[in-house]
């Protein structure tokens, strides 16, 4: 591939960190914090991909599908420090209705349509790019199915939820990325995608839970669940795949599969340590930070000309 | 082509049928319902292009065109046993608004684009290939051009209808599925692209109106007029071009047009004989189907948060 | 390239003009209006891309990315006949609302996602094509963060307002047209871009006054600063990049330069003298112009079933 196209799409793919953590923070930081975050995850996603590249010696492709882990544990971090003791959720202003429900389920359709693309573009070999296509479509489709399953029977009523279909489909998709091109049969990538919408439906109940009370964490998105569970669920599939399909020749590739580990935990570390950070420049004065009662409220921030009549 | 990225295809494009059945029914089933309606109708339409393949040797491409046809008689059996005496339209539930009328059209914005690829992904030669893509955008250009015409012609104020272009827009290429790898002069696919946009926007008020009230079958999206009538245009017009194209060695290929029509009744008789007995299944107290006054009514199924607040 | 394919190619982009030209009169004219405008418009455009072709003897893929040009000067001269002097902005008709907005935000993102092909589809030579999907992609990189950043200074709160960022995030794509496959450099690209973006944000404060009072014109969608200003920049940036690329060879190269400069002209000119002429046209009493009173307003021309309830 040429190296331009192949600098973009790099590009392309370590922004996605910032989405994910800007699914964290969303409503309780101000433009101008975001802008801030996005600097400085780039940054860090950078040095943490420099690392992994050049020093442990990974895959361009598989450093790159650390994005969702990253993303995930920065924007947590993040949203740790933005969240205050007396913010509640009675407000109504998070709320989804219709329309913008019908927006979100656009949005994720295309994410649906498009991830296949997202696993496989910087994968090198005709038929690892095909394995890592098709697998990461049987995957998406399991998720999809197990999303609508469970929404259904997690309700009391029997009743879908919106929020449940739109992470839960493209958690499939998230526990791919690693291991998309090496896996050989679509069974197990279709395993893979099950245990993901599980997660993606069934870890709000218990996770958010003590984010939420206990860590004092508010997660606007439910990112965590969405990409940060299906992340890890994938390196560490990624990891045991790696090992099972070398295992006559272990003794040689044991090291490989530790390095995998090591290139896990430092992502994971760098993360936090910079998330940390930034929470810390974001709660600045210089910063502005929106006060509690202005959280999840746009109008501050976008002009509405149907608002202004009759001013 | 790859036979994993085949089988996929063969996959997407079968369920279309599932679609165009899910239209007829919609609002008069519960999820249930439609999960059953869905494993039957993939069987048969497997079924009924088993026999079409591998008995009548049957192209592969022109036995999946055979989607559109199946699915609206299927969906129209399983809606007349759906459709109950006391149903009147007087509730103003199935209204569209404004929104939904913009999001429909954006799906059929989707549809459109995506149209000369589903007519050509499964045709072989790279010639055939391109002139299935040419073909079918004439036939959906022209179809649009009618669609908007007609509509406002047939309006005793010449306004637009939405329903109208949602539906005549696409019925160029419902038409063109059979016959786009073969057609080699751009005149014949406009003239089919012309006749079907007729049929989508004139077929309503001559046949929805035996299928109401005579017949006693609601059609609630009218792909009846949409997918069915166009289909068989299509099917017919293909027999009618293949006998012209080999009109000079006729004794020799008569026998093939005569099998398309066989494989085309076979398609029908099958969708016919299994919606009926899908209805029936349907019906059962098994499924629990929704009392009359609950048509179109979706809050049963979804969970709203805005509903919820004050509960 | 084939030449079906090419002729479909030539015809959608030619397109272009039009639905640009109606952006200027959107809300002024009947549905009537807007065919007969549509019919000659494609006339005159295609009438002054032969001249440039045939007897100028520009690139083809050049003489189509006139089409910003041609469409804005044609629809301004449609629309300063179509203004009336007691036309004002007081309705509220005009005014856009949420769902509106994220429609329109829709539409923004897939003209920025196939901008790149857009500016690229006609370019011969893999090298040429491949830079110019970079540059383009590089340009709207820039003017999209441009808009944003623009958007919120001049506003006197810091809000954002979503016709800047509409408009802005694709004016780096149009000034990029002409010269997106020569430019050897990204930061030529960035700088056009850039440039493109300020033009986009900045021009309404100056151009849409003037228009909007002195000259009695009323540009509905702004066209003027979106397709206009950004399409000369990407006019003369053109001449001026061709004469620095060939300046070794000027006395020879020079000419071309100001065949170039001279087929710009006869675009204008052939918009503003046809655009002129078809002003007078849908003038005429043939064509029932609405009152201004029932400007901006689509009631007139759409069926609307959820009004009609209780009638």
């Amino acid at each position: 591939m040429q190296s331009a196209t192949c600098s973009i799409l790099t590009a392309s793919m370590s922004v996605v960190a910032v989405l994910i953590s800007a699914g964290a923070v969303l409503g309780k930081a101000n433009p101008f914090q975001l802008i801030c975050m996005a600097m400085v995850e780039t940054t860090a996603f950078c040095a943490s991909r420099w690392t992994n590249v050049y020093i442990l010696e990974i895959e361009e492709h598989v450093s790159l599908m650390h994005v969702h882990i990253f993303g995930t544990f920065f924007g947590l971090m993040v949203s740790w420090w933005l969240t205050q003791p007396s913010l509640r959720r009675e407000t109504g202003k998070e709320d989804s209705d219709v329309t913008s429900d019908l927006f979100s389920m656009l949005g994720t359709l295309f994410l649906w349509m498009f991830w296949p693309s997202f696993n496989s573009v910087l994968v090198d070999g005709v038929v690892e790019k095909r394995n890592a296509i098709h697998n990461t479509y049987y995957a998406i489709a399991v998720s999809a199915v197990i999303a609508f399953a469970l929404s259904a029977l997690t309700n009391k009523n029997g009743k879908l939820q919106m929020t449940h279909i739109h992470g839960a489909t493209l958690a499939g998709g998230v526990a791919l990325g690693f291991s998309a091109h090496i896996i050989q049969s679509p069974w197990i990538a279709m395993v893979l995608g099950f245990l993901a919408g599980v997660m993606a439906v069934l870890g709000p109940y218990f996770v958010k839970m003590c984010l939420n009370s206990a860590v004092k964490m508010y997660d606007t998105c439910g990112i965590h669940c969405m990409f940060g569970m299906p992340g890890l669920l994938g390196a560490i599939a990624y990891v045991i795949l790696f090992v099972i399909y070398n295992w006559n020749n272990l003794p040689a590739r044991g090291y490989p599969a530790l390095i995998e580990v090591g290139s896990l935990s430092i992502t994971i570390l760098v993360a936090v340590i910079a998330g940390f950070i930034t929470g810390i420049l974001l709660k600045l004065n210089i910063c502005k930070a929106p006060p509690v009662s202005k959280y999840f409220d746009d109008q501050v921030y976008w002009e509405f000309p149907h608002l202004a009549v009759g001013f």
